[in-house]
């Protein structure tokens, strides 16, 4: 089984595999970790045991929540974490020449077995400031760990709200495809879209590597090249076509299309809608039928929409139907999608009606060109009859926001807690090895998320705690939890006795995250002001938070 | 030598190495392009001859020019495009199971063999509209590597350009250095952004693993995490420094930084300008002044840049500089980067002057922080002291606009020529197999690319040229150009016998485009209101491109 199989594999239980991607090695790092490695082991304090919070500030897209992803692979990272001698010997070169053995001979020996880390599980909904991994363990390790892990987590799960979004404004009714190996940032800005879009609860991609390496399904039919590549129906050769329950043949389609054209054109309810069609279509259109009788898709929109692909899909599409195929539908890809998804739909009842062909009028309509969020809700309220979407461009690089900000900030080391300070309020970190909850209402909602300093006592089922905004003293509430659920899991023991989580197969951090996504209350969801959910500091921890601030920050003195 | 040192190689005279991303497989692309491929195999038509162009409609980030990049890796797809059994089986799966065999063993054979691509030099200045690259072949693979090619050109072409723009703000002087692994698209959205931005003009990376792959000069120091895990100068073990000579040795360099604090606080220039700084922060740089004496560069903001980090600073470079070391300089993270750099510009120069040390006013400081190209801007209108910025998430991510939209259109097949019609005119695709031109003016400058068919004489030195626009008729202008370039040149010959552009090695690509657009005219390249660089068709491919237009476009009737 070569690499690129491996990555479809289930983590549980034994060996974690490598990265998807062989480009994530240990040296996929700031080279200010090693400089930063270095200057602890010459001062003796690299094996340090140090607390990171790996969080992020602020919910994409404007919106008030985010779709956590991208666990996997940091884990299978963590699992293979080991330095070649190739690996080392650059390092070497990238360092000043005064740098001492001692070190690249630590580098050599080390690993992740000292390191601890504890996450949400992959697919959920999740808020800022709450952390979403703690990593513990050796400070020079779990410094090296930074660049990969913002890395690995920064656009899963930037991607995956972005489907999150795309689907809630679609609705549960539309079939979503992701369309945009060609506009991603990069090989594997691509294959991670993919992967992460279906998490975030698209259907299917067009990107056949990334259905290989995680069993997404595969959507795609043709594309206006291949309409344009035709000149004329005499092209092509073998024009005969085997009944479906393979009982008689058609020995020209093309000519059973041309019938049903004409027929269409003299139909009495379709009669002057259009004139002569584009032949050269229509014989792309035969041919792609030739070879795809059982699932015959047309992108209809190289020449004339109404005047020239639909009439000649409707024409294949009856042809087609005269040997016991149904065809699956058209694509449009350009111009006014809600009047031409209507049009087409009218063109489609009229033909049902005329020729008795049942369910005709129900045949699937694609459109896609340049969609995202405000034009699906545009052609939600202009109204439309599109049965699914490829999205490709704005979904995949993320358009409206390119980049989510997760950072990595050490709150403790050596069981003494650790600030870091700005002058931006939203950029103080919250100290402490923390625990984190998500408490839940009288009718089934998340409530709040609260952390708590690691050895405070759990909130329970009905027992009232106060739960506080970390930075704002007027920010506060009483809640009395219907249900209790303990945010953080340990996904890598290192070398403690902690059960490990499983990884679990992409299919289920999908349902994981569409179940998340339905249980939150509408109002956190909605795309014009949404209300933001509330996260909290338990009443200790936020004494404790200020206390230290105090004691951190310089006296001013105004002049 | 292991696939990732490979990577930097010389691909020029015998074989090219495969991609530098091991997963740009011939799998990485659009199901449709196989479902085509199936269809034209069925149809027989799989061998005819195509001509694609591949091109992008519209500047990015609001410009009038763009960088040209990927083409590397586009040759090294090509020269190593063939499918493994693995690939095939998983293709047949993906297809319906009606497909014939006789396709699969189709595969089995196919390469590029029968492929030729012709490109503009990458690392060149380009134009929208004008064929970057032009691939000819058999249909059924030209189209299998539309979205493969498209996918490693949008890009690297967007980053490059974007890296361009910020080298042009920032001006030549300074130093600029690429942060953006944490932030970028996946993993491998960081190591292609290193190697575009460093093509584009940037002169260092943070990233090791692009700085492996690539051979880009590597720069980073500390966070402010180093920072924070420090408490107090008792933590220090050794404190022990050997001065830059080796002829002395210093027992405690923390002691030697207090005192040196001391003096600066107590000096004249200096006084009431700081109180108490932060002890664990002084630990910190003396810590990493230990490992690093030679080159001892400090992130000042983690508690007061003014009150803290650069007296802090100072102290520990004033004692490294009595043992014969000089620092390389701070860094700045926050706050207003235009007013700390001048405030600690004065602080320095007020060192130099008062303890006579030769230079120390002209410490390098870097700035970093959420830099884009609005705020290099906002910093040069400002007046700032800033020598290097470090630049991550707006550079990598192309926040401003996170895709370029590339595209590969058919322009003719078996010697027929192809036109893509579009109700919106700047989607029309300029039909035949072309060759394109830049005609030099009489001042040096670029004047007008011209495409012209392929067996048009090629504009001359000195004759006069006119010098259409595709599709407005009114918009032309004759030309005598005072120096010719040939656009596309064959950088994949397939089995043809035409000579091989070599793939030069990215120090002599970044060279070309830092040549390239400093010989721009000076108005195409300001960030507000540029003017167009004209794109032109010659007299004759003008007229037979309106003639295929009419002829293929469907009469409308109004009604």
């Amino acid at each position: 089984m070569d690499q690129q199989v491996k990555a479809n594999g289930n983590c549980s239980g034994g060996v974690v595999e490598g990265p998807t991607n062989p480009m994530v090695t240990p040296l996929l790092t700031d080279l200010y970790q090693f400089t930063m490695a270095y200057a602890y082991w010459k001062a003796n304090k690299h094996q340090e045991r140090a607390v990171f919070d790996l969080y992020f500030r602020k919910n994409p897209f404007g919106g008030e929540y985010t779709v956590f992803a991208g666990l996997e692979e940091c884990i299978r990272l963590i699992a293979n974490f080991k330095f070649t001698e190739d690996e080392i010997s650059f390092i070497r070169e990238s360092l000043p020449g005064s740098c001492e053995d001692g070190f690249f001979d630590y580098l050599r020996g080390l690993d992740c077995s000292e390191v601890e880390v504890y996450s949400i599980a992959e697919g959920s909904v999740v808020f800022p400031k709450v952390p979403l991994l703690r990593i513990e363990g050796p400070i020079a390790v779990a410094q090296l760990l930074e660049t990969p892990l913002v890395n690995l987590i920064n656009f899963a799960s930037l991607v995956a709200t972005n489907a999150a979004r795309h689907r809630f404004v679609a609705g549960k009714s539309k079939i979503l495809l992701e369309f945009g190996l060609r506009r991603a940032q990069g090989p594997d800005g691509g294959i991670s879209a993919s992967k992460y879009c279906y998490l975030g609860g698209f259907d299917a991609t067009s990107n056949v590597a990334a259905g290989r390496l995680f069993g997404i399904p595969l959507r795609g039919t043709h594309s206006h090249a291949f309409v344009s590549s035709y000149m004329s129906p005499d092209e092509i050769v073998d024009k005969s076509l085997r009944s479906a329950d393979g009982s008689r043949s058609c020995e020209d389609l093309v000519s059973l299309a041309q019938t049903w054209l004409s027929k269409i054109q003299w139909s009495s309810s379709l009669r002057g809608i259009f004139g002569e069609t584009n032949q050269s279509e229509l014989a792309a259109f035969t041919s792609y039928a030739l070879a795809f009788p059982i699932s015959f898709l047309a992108l209809v929109d190289t020449y004339d929409v109404m005047r020239s692909g639909i009439p000649n899909f409707c024409a294949v599409a009856l042809a087609l139907n005269d040997l016991g195929y149904k065809a699956a539908g058209i694509r449009l890809d350009s111009g006014d999608l809600a009047y031409l998804s209507c049009e087409a739909r009218k063109f489609f009842r009229a033909i049902e009606k005329e020729f008795g062909v049942p369910g005709f009028g129900k045949m699937s309509i694609t459109a896609s060109n340049d969609l995202n969020e405000e034009t699906l809700d545009a052609l939600n309220k202009q109204g439309h009859e599109v049965d699914a979407y490829g999205i490709g461009t704005y979904l995949v690089t993320c358009y409206a926001q390119a980049a989510l900000g997760c950072v990595f900030k050490l709150v403790e080391i050596n069981n003494q807690p650790r600030i870091k300070l700005s002058e931006d309020v939203s950029k103080v970190s919250i100290p402490c090895k923390k625990r984190s909850y998500r408490l839940y209402g009288r009718e089934g909602y998340p409530l709040v998320d609260i952390m708590t300093g690691e050895n405070e006592p759990s909130p329970k089922v009905g027992e009232r705690i106060l739960c506080r905004h970390p930075f704002n003293e007027s920010k506060r509430a009483y809640v009395v939890p219907q249900q209790v659920e303990e945010l953080l899991k340990c996904y890598w023991p290192g070398s403690s006795d902690k059960p490990r989580e499983d990884l679990p197969p992409l299919q289920d951090i999908r349902d994981r995250c569409i179940k998340q996504l339905e249980r939150m209350r509408p109002d956190h969801m909605r795309r014009l002001n949404p209300t933001p959910y509330k996260v909290s500091v338990s009443a200790k921890l936020y004494d404790f938070i200020h206390f230290l601030w105090l004691n951190e920050a310089p006296v001013g003195e105004l002049q």
